[in-house]
C-alpha cells in the first residue's frame, strides 16, 4: 500500500478510480488561516453520499477522493480571529466547510442553500483545491461551519448528527413537527429514519414507522420506541391509516409511489421528502382534497445544526452506530449498499491511522 | 320552454342531459326547518364546475341539474332556532351546503374537508335529495354554511367570493402569504388568478402574473395592480426570476410543468395549488435544493369564509365580472370554456326571473 501514498502532512483513505475501492493516501491539508480551526479527526460517520461519490455516480468525482462528511474530532489549533473555539473543544464538521458569507441565505444562516456552498468532499473551494473531507486525520475549516460538542456528548455519535440528524431535524422544526400529542408517520428506518424516529418520540409524537422489511418491526418497537409498524406494501393497514397522521418524514431512498403516503396524512398535514428518487408523481387531488403539503429539504443551516446537537445532548439523543476500523470501510461500503447497518457505520478514525 | 318544466315552488334553469345545455325548470325546494334560512337568490356566479357537472365530466351528474355555487341574495324566512340571521340579511352561500357537524374536521371549522359534507349542486344530502344550485329564484339552507354580506358590498360582487375568493385566501392565510414586502407569483390570470392577484396586492406583496396569454399583459398591470407580468413560455425571463419568490399561487387548469415554477421560489418557499392537472411531476431537487414546498388546497372552511368576506369589505377588494341574465347563461358557459371572461361572470338571477 505504501506505493501509493502520496506526500502530504495528513493521512487518508481514498478512492482512486470509479471502482470506489479505498485504500491509504496522503495529501496536504492547508496550514491555518486567521479565521480556521484544525482539528484532529477522532470519528466520521459513513454516509450514502460516500457511496455515490467515491463510484462516480454523479459523474463529477475527482480522484483521489476522500469522503466523509461527518466528522466529529478535537480542536489541535486556532486562527488569530477565532472566537468561538479554543484548543481542545470537541467539535463536527458537517456536510459543507464553506459558502459566501454574503447571500440572503448565508445572512439567514442557510448556508447550506448558498449557491457558493462547498461541499466537504470533492468540492472546490475558493482557494480553488478540491476538498477532502473526513476519512483522514485531521482537516482545517473555517470556524463558522465547525459546531461544539457539548460536555458529555460521546465523539462517536456526535459524527452522524451533523449529516444525518441535521437533514431530518431541519424539516421537522421548519414545519412545526415538534407539537407533542401530534403524530409521525416515518417512511423507511435507515441512518435518517432512526433519527426521525428518536427526533420524533424526543418531541412527544406519536410515531409509526413503514417500511419494507419486516426484519424491523421488533427494533423499530423496542430499541427505538416506535409506537407503531406498518408494512408498506400491507394495503389493508396502508387503507386503515387514511388522514390518520399529522406530519410524515420520507427518508426512502427509492422509487416509490407518494399518493398512498400522502394520503395518509389528516388535511393540512405536511410530507417531509429527504431523499432523491428519480421523479415525484402526485394526482393533484392527493394534494388538494386534504389541503396537503410535500415539502423538500436538504441538511441544515449552521444555526440549527448547532440548535440541533445542543437539542441531542439535553435530551440524550444518540444515533445507533456500529463503530468500525478504516481498514473495514470497503467492506462497510458495500454493506451499506445493501442496507445492512443498523443505523450508521462510524469509522474510528483515532485508532485507525495510529 | 314551458313544457319542460316541471311542477313545484323554485324557478330554476337546468341541464337536463349531458350536452349541459340549460333550459327553465322548476323543482321544490325544502320547507324551512329550525336551523334553515330562506334565501330569495339575487345572484349566481359561474364557475368552471358549473360546466363540469352539467357536461357531466366527472360521470356523476344526476339530471335535471341545477348549477351554482356562489350564491348572493336576501333572507326571507328564518327557522326558530337561527340565531345569526334575519329577515332581510344579505348572504352568501357557497360551495357547500351541509356536513357533519361532528367531526374533527367541522370541529375545527374545516367543513370543506368533513368526509359528509354536501356539494350545493349535485350532491346528495342527508335527506337524501340531490341539491340543486344557485340558477334558480331561491334557496334554503341551514345557517352554519351562510355567510354574511357586509352592508354596503355589492351583491353582485360578492357570489364570486365564496368559491373563486375563499378558494384563493385560504392557501394564502395558511401559508402565512400575508405578509407585506414578500413577493408573490400567480400562474393564470382567471376567475381565481385575478382575485389572488388583488389579495396579494392588499397584503402588501409584490405581485408577478405568468400568464401564456400576451393579451393579459395591460389589465393585469394596469386593472389589477400587478407589479410585473411574465409571459410564461419565455424562458429568458423565467430564468431570469429563479429562485426569487416567496409565494406562488397556481390557478392553471391545464396541464403544465411544475419544475420551471417551483424554481421560481426562493429557498423555504411555498407553491399554492388549487387546480387539478391530471398529474403532478417534479424532480425532487427541485424541491429539495431550496427547501420548497407544493401545497394543495380547496375551497375552505366556514370561518375562514366569513373572515375572507369581511376582510373583502374593509380592503374593498371586489371581483371583476361580467353580469348577465339568465337566458345567456348557455353562451357564457361556451365563453367560460374558451376562457374568454374578464374574469367572473355573475347571473343577474333577481331580474332574470322576473
Amino acid at each position: 500500500m505504501a506505493a501509493e501514498c502520496e506526500s502530504g502532512n495528513c493521512h487518508a483513505w481514498a478512492a482512486k478510480d470509479p471502482s470506489g475501492t479505498l485504500s491509504p493516501y496522503k495529501f496536504n491539508r492547508r496550514t491555518v488561516q486567521s479565521g480556521d480551526i484544525s482539528l484532529r479527526i477522532t470519528h466520521c460517520g459513513v454516509c450514502y453520499a460516500d457511496v455515490i461519490w467515491t463510484r462516480n455516480q454523479h459523474n463529477d468525482s475527482v480522484y483521489p477522493l476522500v469522503p466523509g462528511h461527518e466528522i466529529a474530532g478535537v480542536v489541535t489549533e486556532v486562527g488569530s480571529d477565532v472566537n468561538g473555539f479554543k484548543v481542545g473543544d470537541h467539535v463536527c464538521v458537517g456536510t459543507y466547510v464553506n459558502s459566501c458569507r454574503d447571500c440572503e441565505n448565508c445572512n439567514s444562516f442557510l448556508e447550506n442553500h448558498c449557491s457558493k456552498f462547498v461541499f466537504t468532499f470533492n468540492g472546490v473551494d475558493t482557494d480553488g483545491t478540491v476538498t477532502k473531507g473526513g476519512y483522514s486525520g485531521h482537516i482545517v475549516v473555517h470556524e463558522r461551519y465547525c459546531y461544539k460538542i457539548p460536555d458529555g456528548y460521546p465523539l462517536e455519535k456526535a459524527a452522524p448528527l451533523v449529516c444525518a440528524g441535521i437533514t431530518v431535524y431541519t424539516p421537522m422544526i421548519r414545519h412545526n413537527m415538534n407539537q407533542p400529542g401530534k403524530s409521525l408517520g416515518v417512511i423507511g428506518l435507515g441512518g435518517l429514519g432512526h433519527m426521525a424516529v428518536k427526533f420524533g418520540k424526543s418531541f412527544g409524537l406519536k410515531v409509526t414507522v413503514f417500511s419494507t422489511s419486516e426484519s424491523k418491526r421488533e427494533e423499530a418497537i423496542s430499541l427505538l420506541g416506535a409506537d407503531n409498524f406498518v408494512i408498506s406494501s400491507d394495503k389493508k393497514q396502508m387503507e386503515s391509516l387514511k388522514s390518520s397522521l399529522h406530519f410524515i418524514v420520507d427518508t426512502a431512498s427509492g422509487n416509490h409511489p407518494f399518493d398512498p403516503y400522502l394520503s395518509l396524512l389528516k388535511v393540512g398535514g405536511v410530507m417531509a421528502l429527504l431523499s432523491f428518487p428519480e421523479e415525484i408523481r402526485i394526482h393533484p387531488a392527493t394534494l388538494n382534497l386534504g389541503a396537503r403539503t410535500l415539502a423538500g429539504s436538504v441538511t441544515g443551516g449552521t444555526k440549527d445544526t448547532q440548535e440541533m446537537i445542543n437539542f441531542c445532548a439535553a435530551n440524550k439523543i444518540y444515533p445507533d452506530i456500529e463503530l468500525i476500523k478504516i481498514d473495514y470501510i470497503n467492506e462497510a461500503l458495500g454493506r451499506l449498499v445493501n442496507r445492512d447497518v443498523r443505523y450508521r457505520f462510524v469509522i474510528d478514525i483515532e485508532n485507525s491511522f495510529k
